[in-house]
């Protein structure tokens, strides 16, 4: 019977992968609890939501989703190349910063390379490390901020295919200033790549980004509309860099893979700039909000330049008490789990009626973990 | 200047392969041309759409993308599950087939490796194949089919990893009953796995498909919601199979790809048969009237279960000149480019002002070249 079907081998770096997921959906929790959450503080969604102007073209064109989207998103690229100051053969777009960091890895790392991030950054980026068989070497945070002169030593000591820095950072929410990020691009070695992804570059103070021109041969920088243009759901982000690194996106992406509708959101979003800075501006007052209970109860907010802020809860056990009873009061949070960083809690700044559920179930929690 | 930045190299694979796209998208086209075009018939899209109650759906949620999509997409899963007859964890949901096809060529494919497909079939899962640095054999097609003779007879004479097989088949529109597939399953190799790819099996007479509840260790079918259900632009697919091989999708898959408002219309789309139904009723329609036209102008309708139509023109001479023509007079529509599919161009059935249009200008074009 050695012709009947077997379940065929998968690739070899694939069998070696577990079956761990970068991170849990709200949804799967509350299937798995059987109860719906109050407030959706957890995965850094912008709960005040896309401009209203989005909201409309959305609707308008949703009668229009028959066709394929343009496999070029060419309108869309154009409305960017304006935005950033740029040719648009230097941006290529994709289904979240998710799937662009998915197809970089593909593009540049063999089994075995080396890969260079923080302890405790982005996991989803680490999923697709290995998911090419590439090993990864972490280096830990210091002061609660991605460490870049341990991350370039650590990317000059051994041949390293990339190196990973989140500015500004997430799960702690901390950044650098940009020369202090432009003289970390400057000691990177020439031939490794550096991935800095500015997914929350939007709501840090200005003076925190690069110069959207500043572009390398060794430097892809990523940029989304899911955090500050409210645009989770629609799954469209984009890279930038050297219009010779960006071409090679198209020997691998899905062509047809950007949604119809994600392009014409994210369009209409980019217009609407008026819209997204008035968010920021919210985002802002309800994280210092936060940050002053937090303060109230004793426990220390990390400073923030994004749309969420990591509470330090004094130590490990206490944060994780601190994560399960707001979990159980339906405030949907989460944590960082490696060590240092997961004396954390980590809540997304939503809109005041979600942050009134937060602030009195943080206050609640507070008392109920104060022992540990 | 050896510290100096340079472009880092891609991975071997990466770097060997070439820039071309599977498919030039018709904005693509009307860009290089500076040109609109008339009447859209080149990608498979279907005109009629999806359901009314898919479009207010997708509406009513419009503002409501401020959240990622759910991970697992279950609510879509389940419904699919009782479409399907099949226990949820049998489905996987990904960005369109294209998408699908790319994480199963990861999953399976390591370089080297040898995969059948018909010559001139599905060229995006070539792409994905190549992409993986597998080799790419080919077996001719047999009187307009998919030879599933061949292609058993192919995987069986060496190792191989993957055989592809699309029913009903795109380019050329052609099917295999249920018992022919049943028996090609049953023939492959029992390591070799068969990706069965039925993006056209709604459009199918009765009698087409397997029972969806036919599964095997080395099978994987793949259904889509861009054609019958006219939802081309959201991208959103599904895959099912064994539940061994599908979980091995989590291993790679970007989790939180699938657009939340592509699950929503998928599920609208399920659950409204009735409108798809009459779609189908339609199209068969307009197939049949230009399959009545294309006799009339003395070339021959190739039988189709799609919503496509391959004419065959005589010859590739004529057909090119076709193409040609058809595109100089705004209709968008496409061609096979291996010998002997060669002599065809491929229609998609639109709407019945589209149809008028590409009936005209089928007139006139087979006028023209007439003398070919």
């Amino acid at each position: 019977m050695s012709e009947g079907p077997v379940a065929p081998r998968p690739a070899g770096v694939i069998a070696a992968l577990p079956a761990t997921v970068p991170f849990v959906g709200p949804e799967v929790i509350e299937r798995r609890t059987g109860r719906p959450f109050r407030a959706r503080l957890g995965a850094n969604e912008n709960a005040f939501g896309p401009s209203p102007r989005v909201v409309a073209a959305i609707a308008a064109h949703a009668g229009d989703v028959w066709t394929y989207g343009d496999s070029e998103a060419f309108e869309l690229r154009a409305a960017l190349a304006a935005h950033l100051d740029l040719p648009r053969d230097a941006i290529t777009v994709g289904e979240g910063i998710d799937g662009l960091l998915g197809l970089v890895c593909r593009l540049y790392l063999e089994p075995g390379d080396r890969v260079v991030t923080s302890l405790g950054a982005y996991p989803t980026f680490n999923y697709h490390v290995a998911a090419q068989g590439a090993e990864l070497v972490t280096v830990p945070y210091r002061d609660d901020r991605e460490d870049l002169d341990a991350l370039a030593e650590a990317a000059r000591a051994m041949p390293t295919a990339i190196v990973y820095l989140a500015n500004p950072d997430n799960p702690m929410g901390t950044w650098w200033p940009r020369a202090a990020v432009e003289d970390f691009i400057a000691r990177v070695p020439g031939q490794t790549l550096i991935v800095l992804d500015e997914a929350y570059g939007e709501t840090a103070p200005k003076g925190t980004l690069p110069p959207s021109t500043l572009l390398r041969p060794n430097l892809l920088r990523f940029r989304t509309f899911s955090k500050a243009y409210g645009l989770a759901g629609m799954r469209v982000a984009y890279g930038f860099g050297e219009p010779g690194a960006i071409a090679l996106f198209d020997r691998i992406r899905n062509h047809f893979g950007v949604n119809a509708l994600a392009q014409i959101a994210a369009r209409a979003a980019l217009a609407d700039a008026d819209h997204m800075r008035a968010v920021v501006d919210k985002i802002g007052d309800n994280r210092r909000a936060l940050a002053e209970l937090v303060a109230e109860l004793g426990l220390a907010a990390i400073p923030s330049a994004t749309n969420f802020l990591a509470i330090d809860c004094g130590g490990a056990a206490r944060a994780d008490a601190m994560l399960k009873a707001l979990l159980d009061k339906g405030i949907f949070v989460r944590k960082p789990t490696v060590p240092v960083l997961d004396r954390c809690i980590r809540i997304s700044i939503g809109r005041p009626e979600q942050m009134a559920l937060a602030h009195a179930a943080l206050r609640a929690a507070a008392a109920e973990t104060g022992a540990l």
